[in-house]
């Protein structure tokens, strides 16, 4: 890599809008290699309350344990202290909202307790709405429609990455404010139940939020096949249909995560679970095969002849825009 | 009350399929004085899995404390049983599937503990589809699908009452086994969300299933000013729509409930919950105010002209058959 890239992707806020690994002092190392000062990690998918805060317990012990390499983001100040301490910037979100059960009180419990992210649905329905491979498509439920008013007023950003389109499209509607998709690509590029129709991603965009371009190969044209390359073409793709201030990146790398675990979050509460072939093993794009390899990101970005401004917007700058406009009270 | 109507009712096996009164002792010795054989008791509407055993415990109490007056139905012969013993059998119920949360499992834990009747949903969208009260209407999810093929198995009555229309046709379809509105009246009776229409009446009936008349005021045509009197023209209109082998009763009392107990299960999870005006103070027909009333209904099908059989049928007849083939491994 060029002195350049080098120089430019040092200076420059890195965020990941998600990552959902196999957490551990080795990831932590990973993320500081690649230069990320926050990342969006995942500590509950279908876990219901009390197992979400046995996942919240566990970050406590790494941020005593690694507070050389990581350290918990509450507010975007934290963002900043951060890059300036060379540490990665934890901020905690769900992809579901199974961890609040069937009460809206929680919600206040969980941001008390760091969590700045939250998913409204998994793979399938819940209380709140419909996932994308869910049998139906239907919108918000009432009590979806309290979650995304509790969730403006306390400052949680509203992710639709996972989300059933109608739900989706309901949930843009009914937010006072802006909304992301972390992690999808558009569907028009790849058509893939878990990517974004064009409707929705410039709905997204017109609210003022970020849609985070993913590498997680089955979202990808080329599938396991795709390389940092096929990658950018996305960002492209995005950047010409709804603007540079609103693409982002969100890996959603899986590192070190087991078949195991593949196997629980696709089956879920069910015995068959959604119909969801994700063609194992999974093969990260050349190029970009680890959270330690965001460097070469910004190397392509400039490579492709991306203005220094736009890069920094894209890796960071736009979701940390969003972040202040939802977290602020 | 005659002679005749009085020596028919203490001869029949008389079953309510729903009530959900405060329990006590009291409400024990009146389904004695009322001469019920058998009631469905709901012992879970909002509650989860927790929640809903500490309820279950209770009943363990209460069977131990009163049982000179009632005693556990496991299965049809404890009917019969009950009736040679003059005791009221107890069939507990859920009238919702938040019990068992997002586990499939905790299906074969309840039907372990006795439970023999579950409502797929409540008023409002839960995991498995949505109720009559939700914003919109949708079918069974891939995990209702599951339910209702766990269910069947293992031998539990399915409870479509307060199930929204979707889910209810999704529902009858979906199972083996025939199928129950335990306490609902035609909509085009009396045009409230709780009641049903005519294709999901007929529906539950060409399943093989029953559909109890319930005598809850808001779901009469005469409101607060019904008497017994017309809820026999319900039992009239049912008997004519779907025949005399489908229908039956179901009072859904709410004996000694006080106002603070119908605002949680009405707001339920949200703050606002769904939109259902009660109209209180409500007012029990005049005629069948209490489940001690129930000779009243005998006599009152008898001056309507109903045979002998046809009232035994309604009185039990019909949803005893129904038990025996649900609940028959």
């Amino acid at each position: 890599m060029d002195q350049n890239a080098k120089d430019l992707h040092e200076s420059t806020i890195v965020i990941d809008c998600l990552e959902i690994s196999n957490w551990s002092e080795e990831i932590f190392k990973k993320m500081r290699l690649g230069g990320l000062t926050a990342v969006n990690c995942t500590c509950s998918i279908l876990e219901n309350f009390r197992q979400t805060v046995k996942n919240i317990v566990w970050w406590h012990g790494a941020f005593d344990n690694c507070s050389d390499l990581i350290m918990p983001v509450h507010e975007v100040p934290d963002i900043r202290e951060a890059k300036k301490l060379n540490k990665t910037g934890i901020i905690l979100g769900f992809q579901n909202t199974s961890a609040i059960e069937d009460n809206l009180d929680l919600l206040t419990i969980f941001h008390g307790l760091g969590i700045r992210v939250i998913q409204l649905t998994y793979m399938e329905g819940n209380l709140i709405g419909q996932g994308c491979l869910e049998r139906f498509d239907a919108g918000l439920t009432s009590f979806g429609l309290e979650v995304i008013e509790e969730m403006n007023r306390l400052g949680i950003l509203i992710d639709l990455s996972h989300v059933g389109h109608r739900t989706t499209m309901d949930a843009i509607e009914a937010s006072q404010k802006p909304v992301a998709f972390t992690h999808a690509n558009p569907k028009s590029l790849c058509d893939h139940p878990r990517n974004k129709p064009d409707e929705a991603l410039m709905a997204v965009a017109e609210k003022g939020g970020v849609v985070g371009a993913t590498i997680f190969p089955p979202f990808l044209p080329a599938g396991n096949k795709s390389t940092l390359n096929d990658f950018i073409d996305v960002i492209d793709y995005l950047a010409d249909m709804i603007g540079y201030d609103h693409v982002a990146v969100g890996t959603d790398f899986t590192e070190g995560q087991p078949k195991e675990w593949f196997d629980w979050i696709l089956t879920g509460k069910s015995k068959k679970g959604p119909a969801l072939n994700l063609n194992h093993p999974l093969k990260n794009p050349e190029g970009i095969e680890s959270t330690a390899d965001f460097p070469n990101l910004t190397s392509a970005l400039l490579n492709r002849g991306y203005s220094e401004l736009n890069i920094q917007k894209i890796m960071g700058g736009n979701i940390m825009r969003v972040l202040s406009e939802v977290w602020e009270k």
